[in-house]
């Protein structure tokens, strides 16, 4: 049968990047190309025990329908473990949602009306594009010059365009793994105040820290609700658990429930008794500690790595956290038509203009240094120097 | 600060079931409100037992991101499930969602633009309804005479309105407990396939059936993927787990893989992997046994006491499955502006008219057996005989 979708439908890419992974999965490839963690340092006995003791506590109740807005005593430990990065919150102003992504489809669709703007940096993270875009969202994007942001474009552009939401990821970006700076952070917040337009701050990366901590975010630094916060634990505990959560005023909260309720009524009451469990009965400060040695080991080989197969034919970011590194080739370079090459040689990445809206750039790529071993990250970066 | 929200955002309304819900959760509530499983017959030591199986086999795998269609082997076995109900169909045509409310949701964003007519059961599942009107539909309602479905009156309100989507529950309906007759499931089926409208079949309770076995599906009778089904393990398993999925062809599916990447990318992978576990190393027929003996006992025993109670004074259906029973009260009665009475008597149930669209109902109200124990179903049916 012929289906007659509705409008939006046509604004619904698939990802890229999803479909790319399906090639990179093959065991052969060494693969820069996912957002993965890596799945050797998942506290898989703590997770084990988590599920093991809830289950066991004779409370069928973990299996029975919950509340929309999540299980209380998590959104407790969330919002006490908001105030360690000061961010002053309760309970009342935290929904539970299956990852971020949800919480920015949630957002996306309480805010978007067809034809409005969203202002975010360029590149940025595709899964929001893919959110925003299929709410039929037009694009503009943050002004940069050599300094980092230019403020004085940006106050004009959001004064002339008036967009619906800001959208950043400040803290070790995916793409790119840049971080905005504390005034750079202040300076978009006294910006979009004025002009009464909310910021989206998505936040997965900041545990992930290798050189001093991650500057605060800027929720921390909002007092009237201007800046909707989103987390997870999919970089610092597990991604195919699905969980995350929205921090926002309880205005907000209630319309995000009723907009979840709508969306799959909540998220999986034992899935959030077992990940209470672990906060509470585990360490995962430790455990985040494990994580963010290994990456920031595996960051330090792919730098070093970059500058010994690309010093002078390439530029690329030298992050201070998370999980990508960005690398921007000679203009003459066309990454995405390099890709199918750099398959066949069995190495990944993904082409950099698949982050892009609006202007574009072809010749730069993200690398990710989560997921391939030190051996790969060496042997890698030497195959994809070798078809450059 | 004050938001402005996009235009769907004014026909989100929150679910008078769940603010209901809250109330009636107070233990001295005999509640016949919620749409609640029993929570004392969930397989605890069986979803305990493959958590813990899937968490020991050392494969962090089933902690990582994985592909936003499922996890292969459930699509398999439930493919193979599937087959058993007369619906022939394989894992590509199937997509796991976070319970059959997310199918509901992703469909109605894949195929309604605002204003796009929706054809339904009146009084239809609030959840449906809720998601429906949250992308800004319309309804019609199917009409019906003593003998069931007009199906006269339904195809010249097709014809006259070209809906663009029928939703139907055909089997133990939520809220009434009604069951299409096959006749009925192939009239719907022959004049949507006529007029080119594609049907959700929702399918929730046929598993619960306590008169010899439910009526084949709608999809079973389909040809050219004219019918959507929606599957769910929230009743035969647990509704906290949130596991659902959707049966349709693969162009639809592919639409739908698109439209969940932007959700919240892909259902848990653990929670598939138990689920996995639990269907293929358990007896989950036998345990759909336990639960079709309890309900059906409870069935029995709300029958008998309505009967007891109101006999000549009120009418109600007789389900032979599901979890409900509809009663409607003589015309001169408000089940709304009885209900704060009800729950100053310890007893809770659904206003009827919280279930219609368009033409409404003020003297009708949705009972739930499968939740109340057999002795709560005495004493609640009586206390409810005494307001009214």
């Amino acid at each position: 049968m012929q289906y007659t979708f509705a409008e939006r439908v046509t604004h619904m890419d698939s990802s890229a990047i999803r479909e790319l992974l399906k090639v990179a999965e093959q065991p052969q490839i060494i693969s820069f190309a996912g957002g993965l963690p890596a799945a050797e340092l998942f506290p898989l006995e703590e997770i084990k025990e988590s599920y093991y003791q809830v289950l066991s506590a004779k409370d069928p109740s973990v299996l029975q329908y919950g509340a929309t807005e999540g299980y209380l005593p998590l959104r407790q430990e969330i919002a006490a473990q908001m105030g360690m990065k000061g961010i002053m919150t309760e309970a009342e102003n935290i929904l539970l949602t299956n990852g971020s992504q949800q919480g920015l489809d949630l957002l996306a669709k309480l805010f978007i009306n067809p034809g409005d703007v969203v202002l975010l940096q360029n590149p940025s993270y595709l899964g929001a594009i893919q959110s925003f875009q299929s709410y039929q969202a037009n694009f503009m994007t943050i002004p940069t010059n050599k300094a980092g942001i230019d403020e004085n474009a940006l106050e004009v552009l959001i004064k002339h365009n008036q967009p619906k939401i800001i959208y950043l990821t400040p803290t070790y970006q995916n793409p790119t793994g840049i971080t905005f700076t504390t005034e750079e952070r202040k300076a978009v917040l006294r910006i979009a105040r004025n002009y009464r337009v909310p910021i989206i701050e998505d936040d997965p990366y900041s545990e992930l820290c290798y050189d001093g901590q991650a500057a605060s975010p800027i929720r921390s630094f909002s007092t009237d609700d201007e800046v909707i916060y989103l987390g997870t634990f999919s970089k610092t505990l597990a991604p195919g658990l699905r969980l995350g959560w929205i921090v926002g005023g309880k205005n907000l909260i209630a319309k995000l429930v009723i907009a979840k309720q709508g969306s799959d009524l909540h998220t999986g009451t034992l899935l959030q008794r077992a990940t209470h469990y672990y906060l509470t009965h585990f360490s995962p400060t430790e455990h985040i500690e494990k994580i963010r040695h290994a990456y920031q080991c595996r960051r330090d080989l792919m730098l070093s790595e970059l500058k010994k197969a690309f010093s002078n034919k390439a530029l690329w970011t030298e992050p201070t956290g998370g999980m990508f590194i960005w690398l921007t080739l000679p203009e003459e370079y066309n990454t995405l038509k390099l890709l199918p090459k750099a398959l066949a040689t069995n190495v990944a990445y993904v082409p950099g203009t698949n982050f892009y809206v609006n202007e574009k750039s072809h010749n730069s790529m993200r690398l990710n240094f989560s997921n391939p071993s030190p051996a790969q990250i060496q042997q890698g970066i030497k195959l994809l120097a070798k078809i450059l």
